[in-house]
This record gives C-alpha cells, structure tokens and sequence, in this order.
C-alpha cells in the first residue's frame, strides 16, 4: 500500500478520541493522511486560531467539524439554546478553516438521556416523528442566513434509523436532501456516511442526486460490523471489517464528481484503546485498499 | 377497556413463544382476542388439519403464517433448497386456513451464523446488496405461480435496516412494494410492521400505495423500546412502551380502508417470561388503548 495517495484520506479525531488534538493530528500526518475532522471540544479548548494552526503546522487540512445539530426541541427555551449553540458553532467553523459544519439533528425529544428510553411523563406529543422532522426544517430554515453570512455550510448527516428514536430524525439521504432542497447548496449540504446509509434500496439514486445538486459535503467512511456492540453507537468498524461494499458505495460517490475529502469516522471501544499512530495508519491502508481504487 | 371489540387484534404465537399451541390458543380466546398468528413449527408438529382445528375450536382465526422466505442464497444448491422449502411453506399454509404467508427474505450470505460477522473468506461478491436484492427478486418470480396455484399470498416483510447484513435485505416497505409489482395483489402482498417500518419518512406515502395496490396483508404492531437488548432482535416492547406514535400510523393504515387483523407479535425476553394469558390480555389492552380507536 505505500505509495497510494493519501491525500483525500481524512482521519475524524472521533476514531482515536482518547488523543489530544496534538496527538490526533501527529498521528494523521505520520500515516501520510491529508486531513483531520475535527470536535468542537478541541476548537473551544484551544480557541479556534490555535486549533487551526496545529493542524496546518502538521501539513494538514480540516476536512469539518463535527457537530451542530439537535434541533429537536418542542419548547421555547429549548428552541432558544439550539439557535444559540449552532449560531456559536458556525462561528467555531468559520474560525477553524473550514466550510462543513456536521448537523446530527436530535431525536424525539421524550427523553430523559440517548438510550434510556421515554420519560415516564412523556406526552402523545412526544412521540410524534412528523412534527419533529418538521421542526428540523424550521431551525434550519432560522440558522440558514446566519450560516451563509459566516461562509459555513450546513451538513446535514442522515443517522441509522435505530438512532431515530434518541438521535437523529433523519434518516435517510433522500431526507436529508428535501429538507435541504430550499436552500443554496453552498448553505445546507449533506453527508454521505456508509455506516449510517449503506442499506438503503434508494443510496444509489440520492447519492446521484446529492451530487447533482451539489451537495455532497462529506464522504464518511466506516464498516458495518456484528454483533452490535451494547451500546450500537460504538459498533463501528475499521474498513473492509464488515459488510459494507465500499467499492460500489465509493463508485457511485465518485460518478457525481465528488472531489472532497473522505473521513474516517470510527466510533469502537477497540478502536478507541488502540496506538492513535496505528489506528491511523490502518485508516490509510484500509482507504487505500478499498475506497481510493474507486474513487 | 372491558367491552372493547378485540375481534381484529390477532395474537402472534412468538409473542408467548414457551407456550404450546394449545396454551397460545387458549391465552388469546380467554383474553377475548379475534385470532391467532402462527409459525410453521407449530403447523408441523400437530399437522396443518389438526393445527386448523386447535384455533377454530377455540373460536378464532389464523391471521398468518410464519414464514418463508431465505432467498439471498447465491449457489445452485442454496437456491433449490429455498425454493423446496418455501413450497413446503405454501402448502402449510393453505392447510391451515389462511392465505397470507410472511416473508423474511434474509440478509446478505457472506454470513456463518446470523449476528456473528462475515465469514473469514468472505468474497467482494458476499457484499453485493444489490445483487442479493436481485436474486430476492428472481425468487419470488419463481415461487408466485406455486403460490397463486395453492391461493396463498406470498407477504414480503420490510425489516428494520438494522438487520439488513444478517436478516432480510428487505428494508422498507416502498422496497418490498417495488419487489411486489410484478405481480398479482392476491399472489404477493406486504406487511406494515410498526417495529420495522415506524422511522420511514416515505411510510405515509407507502402504506397509502400498498393500500391503493390492495396489497397490505397484515398490519402487525409492537413499540421500539430502548436501549437496545444485547440480541436487538429482542429489543421490542408492548404497545405504548416504546417510541412509536401509534394513533398516527394506525390512522395512515384505516385510511387505505384495511379491515384486516392486527396483529402483535413481540420478541422480548421479559414477555416470553410473562404468564401466556397476562401477556393476551396486555396485547388486548394495549390494543384498545393505542390502536383500535385509530382504526
């Protein structure tokens, strides 16, 4: 594998998060990697000057910053701390040299915490996914302005529908691209993250869509392993571990056009104990074996 | 909720799997439920005539019958026992008094044991699911007229994308609709199961056209409860446990004019665990609370 071009390779600091960002992005460049994804945690920690100024002393780029988002919120003051903390992480985007803010737009809200299940006082309301979803499209349509003044887009991410429930009430690409639809394409984009759409009957049909109008922000790559890991969040595998055909997911991003980075994103406690320099390393050799060929 | 009508709430036999039939048939006559869906284990082991006769002694109907499917096998001798054994199915099924036979068309075959990874030596053509769809495709053209000789309905089963790798490449119902086009509405129908389906921002859309196509063969319910059981096979919970608005999806289902049964089928070790007639007369309450007003 020596010797492939690694440029594009984008290692999200997610997959070696027990790592500082110093220690991230030391371990992106020694694997020869092009790019990092970043956290808002390490922009606020550092400020966003610093944040940047480690990455590009390493030769590197930020490929996005994960994550606005959670736009779920059925009450006023709820509404209010969204608006406030995505307007903030615009502003951490633009700071930190890049364009793509990640959204992960929050589940239902009849929650007390992600997995636990519905609060015992929960209302019919609570549990009602059409008005939730039309809540997302008021938020965005709020922070839209905001977000093109700043010269940010927003990306939208479709989540795994088991994450409907307590993350993300989008959940596939073709969503993602119809909430995003009235918008510029340079304001709201989307993610295109095999471990979130891979199953999907319609992949092919909206990545092509996703690129036709411009759209496609990100391309995220991870593998789709069994058994689910107890907490599924963290089921995540390295490339080529799993089910996921990546040379044909990879072909048919590539027949848009798409140019862009393409992240690494592993959320896996194996992973996540791991050498940050070999977990890096294996990131470019699985790119380099399964995705660059497509490209 | 004494005196609602229960004649349309159907108790899936799995939903008190350590009962006998005898016990499960018993379970839902005394809580006053309209019918019984059963699996082929049970027709086997009474025969379809005796099995037919233990639920209309009791008073009640056979909803359907669990199931067929398997058909992503990619070899000569994978394909022939699929067919063989889903003709054996067919057959039960006319025995045994109801036309609707459930599909779970299975994951990809790159696969030991369901849940436990790829296999070793798993090929790049192990992973083609777009091709596993194809052959799922090739299988019902080969098993429609078997079917629609013996007057059973061959009912595709949408599951949950999350068991797209290892259980059925079926994912959502507008897919199991466009499996279901070529072919006779009375040949080859579907299944809304709120379980599997409740994400779906298209399912309004696709329960109407499954409605239209007169092809909705059975509207089965049970809650999305988190987190996630270790086997999320066994994640799901009674009615009104979980996050499924149910009113609003069992208004979409009234709409098409579906007079059919509904039936509950949960797979949960707590349930399982659960007196067989406690368990009916949760379904049935469960039943007149969420769903039946909406019907």
């Amino acid at each position: 594998m020596s010797g492939a071009d690694l440029s594009r390779c984008s290692l999200n600091t997610a997959t070696v998060k027990r790592a500082s960002l110093a220690e991230a992005v030391d371990a992106a460049a020694s694997a020869g990697l092009g790019a990092v994804g970043l956290w808002r945690h390490q922009v606020q920690e550092h400020g966003a000057e610093k944040a940047a100024r480690i990455v590009s002393d390493a030769g590197l780029r930020v490929s996005s910053l994960c994550r606005g988002g959670f736009l779920t919120a059925a009450d006023d003051v709820g509404i209010a701390a969204a608006l406030d903390d995505n307007k903030r992480a615009i502003s951490e985007t633009a700071g930190v040299g890049t364009r793509e803010l990640v959204f992960v737009v929050g589940g239902l809200p009849a929650l007390s915490e992600p997995g636990q299940g519905p609060r015992a006082d929960a209302g019919p309301g609570d549990r009602d996914l059409v008005a939730a979803r039309a809540r997302v499209a008021d938020r965005i349509a709020e922070l839209a302005p905001f977000a093109a003044a700043h010269d940010v887009r927003i990306v939208l991410e479709a989540l795994h529908p088991m994450f409907a429930a307590d993350r993300a009430v989008i959940s596939t690409l073709g969503q993602a691209l119809d909430l995003a639809a009235p918008f510029d394409a340079a304001t709201v984009g989307v993610v295109v993250d095999t471990y979130h759409v891979w199953w999907d009957p319609d992949l092919r049909a909206s990545i092509a869509r996703a690129g036709a109008e411009g759209r496609i922000a990100s391309y995220q790559v991870c593998d789709w392993s069994l058994p689910l890991a107890a907490d599924p969040l963290n089921s995540r595998g390295h490339v080529g571990d799993g089910y996921i055909d990546f040379p044909t997911v990879s072909r048919w991003v590539a027949e848009t056009g798409y140019a862009g980075d393409v992240e690494t994103e592993i959320f896996n406690e194996d992973v996540w104990a791991a050498d940050p320099r070999v977990t890096a390393r294996t990131v470019g050799e699985r790119y380099a074996r399964h995705v660059l060929p497509h490209l």
